[in-house]
């Protein structure tokens, strides 16, 4: 079975483009719609109610594309909108939690989460995981600043350092497996490993486009065309530095983007 | 002449509480209502048109409760949204730039302005500084992690004074006056103080307190009652980590919050 109708994925800002990266480098014939709700991010600080009404939201601009399937590339909305979003869309409706809880899953030996207050405080992770192995050692950690030090830009930076291993100290030793239970965090994988040397960090993204790739293949169908797919980008808020940091997140150039209110 | 009309007062978040703060010390008898943006803060990274139109928005949420007076008490908003404000509000409206500015502008020798991208890119403050004074030395500095530390609490920390010093380091040392042109940073001021000794703050909160006594005397009138005047604050989003750090910008338990939509 094929299909050309695009992917849907939606974010609260442009940390999903870390997984729109992931998408285009297994899947790089797929025709992707991405949908990242700047004018309203983050969502990480904000309550389940608003960020549930927001991801139906941005749900209900994205089903204007027809997709074959639509992915919440942000942790928060995954968290709080997943399921509300799965109720009323007509398509296949996954998460980043799933695919990141179930290759945490599979780990020996307790297992840590980085995420947004939001995040942690949905106790997603933990359930998702629990329901895979029942009596997981589970550590949650909320790391607020981390989003902002991405979307600035200090990657690979001393300070960066410095705040990591400030959060990273509240995990016991003994947690050697970490989830990057944010978008944004992959970005700063070099500060990380320097902050906490040794550990296997688990990337959402990753994990999220093999979820993709297999139900692709399971059901909504790939696209025919071999050649590289096109990417839409809509933004509720744009402007010149989002597209450089977007850039960077995505690995290559964010050269034209739509606006479109929410 | 005298009002019992509240006085409205406008944020992106909560950072405007420490200008409702410097209100109560000033004008004790005062009745407010304050709004905070609190479901699409932060503003300082958005555009002019969104930061306009969001402006305009929580001016009409205020209108409904017949405010003698509206206080715009951010930065970002006043930058981008006052003059669409003033043009269509039927009282006063006074942002937070404007008593900055001449205050600024009293100051001999150079002046730094510390604001958010957004606030800075407007070029607001020089405008106001220039038509003051209009051989002023200034030097602008978008610090974008500064309202991340102050939300996440790290007010008096060395990390906080680390990132300080690497933003304060990009104005020349003759710089001895600088404007915290963000409602944020004076719950930073431990840290200010250390990365930058011997500096003089100008705090907008304190100088717009200032101007709207003035306003209040010379137009809009005092409130009747001499007891301490009731405060209503609206948020678009709440939680109680919201309330927890809106305590401390405010200088006073931040017990009773309503929720409204934007």
């Amino acid at each position: 079975m094929n299909s050309n109708r695009p992917i849907g994925v939606f974010d609260s800002g442009i940390g999903g483009l870390t997984v729109v990266h992931a998408l285009r480098r297994l899947l790089p014939g797929e025709s992707l719609v991405y949908l990242g709700d700047t004018a309203r991010v983050p969502y990480g600080t904000k309550s389940h109610a608003t960020i549930e009404r927001y991801t139906l939201q941005a749900g209900a601009i994205l089903q204007r594309y027809d997709p074959k399937l639509l992915v919440i590339a942000c942790n928060t909305a995954s968290a709080h909108g997943l399921a509300a979003l799965q109720a009323v869309a007509p398509c296949p409706v996954l998460g980043v939690i799933e695919p990141g809880a179930a290759m945490a899953a599979q780990v020996e030996g307790p297992v840590g989460i980085l995420g947004t207050i939001a995040t942690v405080q949905s106790g997603a992770y933990e359930g998702a995981i629990r329901r895979r192995r029942p009596e997981a050692e589970i550590h949650s950690l909320a790391c607020p600043l981390l989003v902002s030090l991405a979307e600035e830009g200090w990657l690979d930076d001393p300070i960066t350092t410095e705040i990591c291993e400030r959060y990273l100290k509240a995990l016991p030793e003994s947690v050697r497996t970490i989830v990057l239970g944010c978008t944004h965090y992959p970005a700063l994988r070099p500060s990380l490993d320097r902050a906490r040397p040794g550990t296997t960090w688990i990337d959402s993204g990753d994990v999220t486009a093999e979820a993709v790739d297999a139900l692709l293949k399971n059901s909504a169908g790939y696209r025919i065309e071999s050649s590289k797919g096109p990417l839409r980008v809509l933004l509720t808020d744009a402007s010149s530095r989002l597209q450089e940091v977007g850039s960077r997140f995505l690995g290559e150039s964010l050269e034209s983007v739509e606006l479109v209110e929410l």
